[in-house]
């Protein structure tokens, strides 16, 4: 089914504030969701918002919280996420570290003591929009297992960067390793096997059975201490002789950025005490370098080269971004798309909270 | 063979005073050389010496050139190499913004109209020395075919990531695509067959033939105009089912940063006109955000934790940098390795520059 952006967004607003966050962090929190599920991301769309209360319920998310500013340089920043949600902490982070980019050229964010914080790529459109580049990580879970290990530790890890031009901005955005675990859940709910070398059980086999590989998942995401083994591969798929370990290495960067410089947990200790994520948020003004109508003109010009090489019949070369406009254009007029799933936690939540359900 | 450290120092320094540099920029550009051949990145050590001379015979790098700040800001800038070697204005370039960052916590550094670089790891290094942690990326000539294509177009452009650890820092140095087009000539000096997905024809039929692959790059990396077809891979293989769209993105996000943001040629176009090849070079203060003892034990201890656990029966589990540094253990005490080839052509160069070369 489908339904408006419009009815999305005063659904979310009016379910956040039932939920004690203010009015102005309830308008913030919403704009995340509807902004995800517009671009097709819907693995991080309203479909995550019954996993959120359940947190919110349980005390691991609490919404009265602010976050603040620990201290700040003019091109860094550290920030205590302050146990509320990752979005709002990150919000705040990227605006600060885009004025101070306004000042120096480039800052730097760290948040700790954060939650899941959408997608990674909202951030770095807030920077397109005050005209900079800019890249935002986070850590997440454990779900990855590193080159010839049988053991899930690394996250999925987050990487996205943003970078303008035309028709619309450069926008790559995802998981770190071969695919997030949200795919392999689609997989599993169309009941479809998984096509390429995506996850490996304890002996390091790769899982072809998607329900398989979302247990295996499950317990690596949520299991305290002793991994049982298996996880999500890195990029690169199961063979070193594929360069897996490059995967890793670009998924260990990313541990260091976020858990080891915000001094929260790594991806593998989030399993257990605070379920702490942390975020790396950096962004830089390309006025500096060039002008800015020159530098997007060249960026358009070089990815329209890209995508008119030649290619295999019948494929076609998209560069990272384009599906995402694509369903954004889409769904600003049709309304975003919602899975019966999620549209039967959307009348559960919207019951116990007194709310009107958008039909 | 194996020649010490001290000599071969001696051996480049003689070399580049006699091509011309001054004694500084000649002590430079042996030490990037040597540092390579010690850490046993030996594709990007005095095996590139032939190839400079060549450059510097033909105009396109021009020893007597300095390399230039064009302009600056408290945390950014912009440098033109001035056609010499990318060595020297990517040191000139880091040193200047690790100052920056001493004061504003994080600074960046684009370099244009620049060359090869060396190892995109020294960078890192530098900043490690001075207690920071750094990333260098560079673009090259055009070896890799994005996801769908069957014609090269992107570089194979190197990211390097340094952060403190214990016994040695985490060093991940390499380039985004599958392999690097140096180590393809590795498999085809010692003819034996690629053993990944690593290459592909016009037609995007993985190659295995060591030989057919090089002639592939060859042609891609040095031809003017329209492409005759295949190239190296991104990282995730040959299939889209592997996300190999992840290292087309990553590879991307290097060309933003490098070709476009520095307005220079991008990968693609690095085979005519000037050849210019621009870097990319950001440190930031991690003392900012906690105690660096700290931060080191907390880093050593993950890196530790992940290369203990569970494996394959045989395999061990490595982390980036493991291998460097054995590497420069051994080549520290025992002299670095010189392949036959290489010993030729460095007696060929003493004869002519009338230099004694080390045996």
């Amino acid at each position: 089914m489908r339904i408006k952006e419009s009815a999305e967004r005063q659904y979310l607003e009016e379910v956040f504030s039932k939920l004690d966050f203010d009015q102005h962090d309830s308008q913030l929190l919403a704009d995340t969701l509807v902004d995800a599920d517009l671009r097709g991301i819907s693995s991080h769309g309203i479909q995550r918002l019954a996993w959120y209360c359940r947190m919110i319920k349980d005390g691991t998310i609490i919404p009265q919280n602010k976050a603040k500013v620990i201290r700040e340089r003019p091109g860094t920043i550290l920030v205590d996420a302050n146990q509320n949600m990752g979005q709002l902490a990150t919000i705040l982070a990227t605006h600060k570290i885009i004025e101070k980019a306004k000042k120096t050229g480039v800052a730097i964010a760290v948040i700790r003591n954060s939650n899941h914080f959408g997608t990674a790529g909202y951030y770095t459109r807030l920077a397109l929009k005050a005209g900079l580049v800019g890249i935002a990580l986070t850590n997440t879970r454990p779900l990855v297992v590193p080159t010839n290990a049988t053991q899930a530790f690394l996250g999925s890890n987050a990487f996205a960067f943003a970078f303008p031009a035309t028709p619309h901005p450069f926008m790559f955005d995802g998981a770190t390793c071969v695919v997030s675990g949200g795919k392999i859940q689609v997989h599993d709910k169309k009941n479809e096997p998984l096509p390429g070398e995506w996850a490996v059980d304890k002996n390091r086999k790769v899982v072809t059975d998607a329900q398989e590989a979302e247990d295996i998942l499950a317990t690596a995401a949520f299991t305290e201490g002793e991994q049982k083994g298996g996880g999500v591969l890195t990029l690169g798929g199961n063979s070193a002789a594929n360069s897996n370990y490059k995967g890793m290495g670009n998924s260990i960067v990313i541990e260091l950025l976020t858990g080891i410089l915000a001094q929260g947990s790594i991806s593998a200790d989030t399993v257990s005490g605070k379920h702490d994520f942390s975020q790396f948020v950096m962004v830089f003004d390309p006025a500096f370098f060039g002008d800015p109508e020159v530098l997007k003109q060249d960026a358009t010009s070089m990815l329209n080269r890209i995508r008119q090489l030649k290619h295999i019949p019948g494929k076609e070369i998209w560069i990272p971004g384009d599906r995402e406009y694509r369903f954004l254009a889409e769904n600003q007029e049709k309304g975003v798309s919602i899975d019966e799933k999620t549209y039967q936690e959307m009348k559960e939540i919207g019951a116990e909270l007194n709310i009107h359900v958008p039909e």
